[in-house]
């Protein structure tokens, strides 16, 4: 029996890297089943993902770490090493419009995502997704005014402490969070924005799609930064529409690209995929 | 034996107008093979395309006009039938990048495109285009400076109507046209720009691509007018890049996509596929 | 205030058809909206779809189905005017793999397919769509073996007719119907095959597509005939693969495509958009 | 100053092997630029390519040769360094059909495919190809019918080794190789199919594809093994077609699938990317 893990790094380029690496995973047991390394020579950073699977009995991924560690310092690697297995915790955030929360949901059961769901956070009370089933998962409903913002940050941001949150995904979450929150989450926040980046950032992109006469629409799936709709991009895709298309229908045909992008990019960070390098990504797609 | 031909009109909408049409075709000895309409509840204009075909022996196509006329009038039509053998005829326009001028030319070749064209006319000598055979095509060298810019487009203008051109096709040609240019060319000159338009407007749109860590690069091919990059678009497409692409790829790989878009907008204006509907086309697509 | 119907059509071709339906429709007091014609000079066969809308106040449907039945009578038409607020009733049947079948339901309860679910019916009972609100929709589990096949199809028949269904959709339904059977719903049942089809017909196609190492892998909505998966094709759409996806991946990523292809296709259907031609389809896409 | 490898090798997989490998590059001073390494679980065959590149002043490729010989010899591998500048030396062929012929050489042009064209072969002769500018390139009239078969394959084969040629290309050669010629040329000799492989083997897949109604048409880029287009596949993309295509249509809008499908395989076969596991192919993609 033999079990599967995944070591993620990055650290400034030299040569050796890889050498160190796979020489302590070979020396631990480890068993290379599929890697990617690349090396941004814009940024001078190198990147590594290693999917490894080691013997069941034998095999003691704590003692890896361990060895590990002096690499790592060597390196000023920032690295992880994990029990593939192990689930994620994740805390989606809706507002009225639940496709994208209702796509996640459907998946999580189908073991399409490897995450275990902390909260489900709306600024819309639970009545607004009649028809969708969140078994067990706490609902949170958080209004929101500009009073009440702070507050509701707050608020939010404990609910990320208290349950013990690793990523937070706004599942059409259409408020903008504050810049101090934005950093607190920096990195391990995920929006979707129903449009092809960086055309038609800000509010109601169908519609301005619409008014320019352009032939595809798209979505983009990027991590929050302060800057709206800036982030550094993880996934985007496209569709074909036509003069026919009133903007009604974009928002339809837009809500299955939507869905489909923040699955794929939920699903390469929880496969520890997704590195950020600067205001991009490197994403080492399966 | 039949022969093909191509009715094209657009008007304000109101009831009747196919009824008129489709009679008086009728009448005429018109058999419709294919047809659309489409009315733009927003600007209230009526659009439609008629395929259809007639008896070689008996068929008269002016007659059919003359017929036809009173209904363009009644309706404040703008209308046009086309025997779909006659080629219109068009001008490319090319830089140092011969990526798209050599692909029209080559579909030119293989009867892709149904037109004839007049001249090549490049800001660059005819030495960039080794390997390029232009046969019987007139080159016409205009180079252009700041200082020559006038002069230029008022050899441009001579050229377009001395060869009775119809459309003119900037193929990657690389200088902006000035406003007044833009006017007189109105609905009759397409560029193609490569970026997903409105994304990367003006100069190294891979470039901008690049540094914004975009996953799609694209191209649009437009109506040129006078605003930058911003005319009616006609037909975009794009394709998946990676965090691997240097600008240097993305220029290679855009210029697969550019030549497409370019070569499917070029054959659906041939076709009479394309009305400008505002800022905005009507595509009925083959 | 207006109201929005559709008029389909079809019959041997032959010139005046467009001219003898639109001056009807004008003369009922219809504005055509949207329209479509084809002649499929293979089969001589004319096929069109006409959008208009009318004065509620003055315009009467059923006074303009009067006056359009010697118009269909002279051509040999088969056709149906429908008003587009009308809802068609559809049944699903669904086996384990309930991810099609869910989607549906999202997207009816989300206003994106303009019908009535009469009935799900499954060979799997109601246990096995946890998580899934079907709402006051009847469900129905009628087990099928190879000994009680005729006695469940009969039950499936008795209920396409108590229910006054007009579609039958096999969203992912696992069993192969009867020749009778599909003879009786002939041109009403729609089925998603998950391959490329004629790709991969039968059973377990992604573990086919895995075996021959295809690039990409795809999906197929199409009319159910007696023949295994060669039903007259709506839809199909693809998505690449890599060589890294193992079958349970493709699986996986199929059902995107799958969910997608069938409501995509069972749109068009209840839109009127789909005509069956010979052994093809004309689709009239939006 | 640096210059730029790739080392590419597969073997049967055990651990040790990127360890063995990396630390025998770190050692002759190479620095890992981009790699992806991948074991097939079901065929228990590693796969791995790495860029790298080393100081042109102190880096000597034969002696990392010579020290990594020893490794590919203990692993059991296939393996091979390349300088990176170094072209592949390929043969194109072709029949009537010139546009991937047409395609390919402006790429060469273009400086896309990093190879060098030894010849030029047709069963049609020069006089097919006007406008298409051959440059430097010698061209080949070898004509062939049934009787001459046998002849005119022992003529390519003595013009593959005569030219020393690593790669030969069907760029839409339209004659079947037989199984010994097909043998010979195992793992280098690339076909571009006009259809979605497996659907539509043989002749006239576009008027199969139409016969058959299906939505999208594609194009497949393979190895060329004795069964006829039943090698391993490289590459494969699709276009949406609709009802109004005819044959001839397909086979205009088969045309651009096809070129690009085969450019990306061969541009890919080129930088050393594609591997042969059995009956499929391991692809790293750029």
């Amino acid at each position: 029996m033999t079990e599967r893990y995944v070591l993620r790094l990055s650290c400034p380029n030299r040569p050796g890297i890889v050498a160190a690496v796979s020489t302590c995973l070979f020396e631990a047991g480890a068993n290379i089943l599929d890697a990617q390394q690349y090396d941004d020579e814009a940024t001078q950073q190198f990147f590594a993902r290693i999917e490894f699977d080691a013997a069941a009995e034998t095999f003691n991924v704590d003692a890896l770490r361990d060895r590990f560690a002096p690499i790592g310092a060597r390196f000023g690697m920032d690295w992880n090493i994990r029990d593939m297995r192990q689930k994620r915790r994740v805390l989606l955030m809706a507002s009225r419009q639940h496709h994208c929360l209702a796509d996640l949901l459907y998946r999580l059961r189908g073991d399409e995502l490897n995450m275990e769901v902390t909260a489900i956070v709306s600024n819309h009370p639970r009545e607004s997704y009649e028809g969708l089933d969140f078994g067990a998962i706490p609902f949170h409903h958080v209004p929101v005014t500009p009073e009440t913002k702070a507050a509701q940050e707050a608020k939010l941001q404990e609910l990320v402490v208290a349950t013990n949150t690793d990523i937070v995904v706004l599942a059409r979450y259409m408020q903008i969070l504050s810049a101090d929150l934005a950093e607190k989450l920096a990195g391990r926040c995920i929006n979707i924005h129903h449009s092809f980046l960086p055309g038609f950032k800000g509010a109601k992109p169908y519609h301005q799609a619409h008014a320019h006469g352009v032939k595809l629409i798209g979505a983009t799936a990027h991590f929050v930064t302060p800057g709206l709709d800036e982030g550094p991009i993880i996934e985007q895709d496209v569709e074909p529409i036509t003069h026919r298309d009133r903007p009604e229908d974009l928002v339809r045909k837009g809500r299955d690209i939507e869905r489909r992008v923040l699955a794929r990019a939920l699903g390469w960070v929880l496969e520890d995929r997704v590195f950020i390098d600067g205001a991009k990504t490197v994403v080492f797609r399966d």
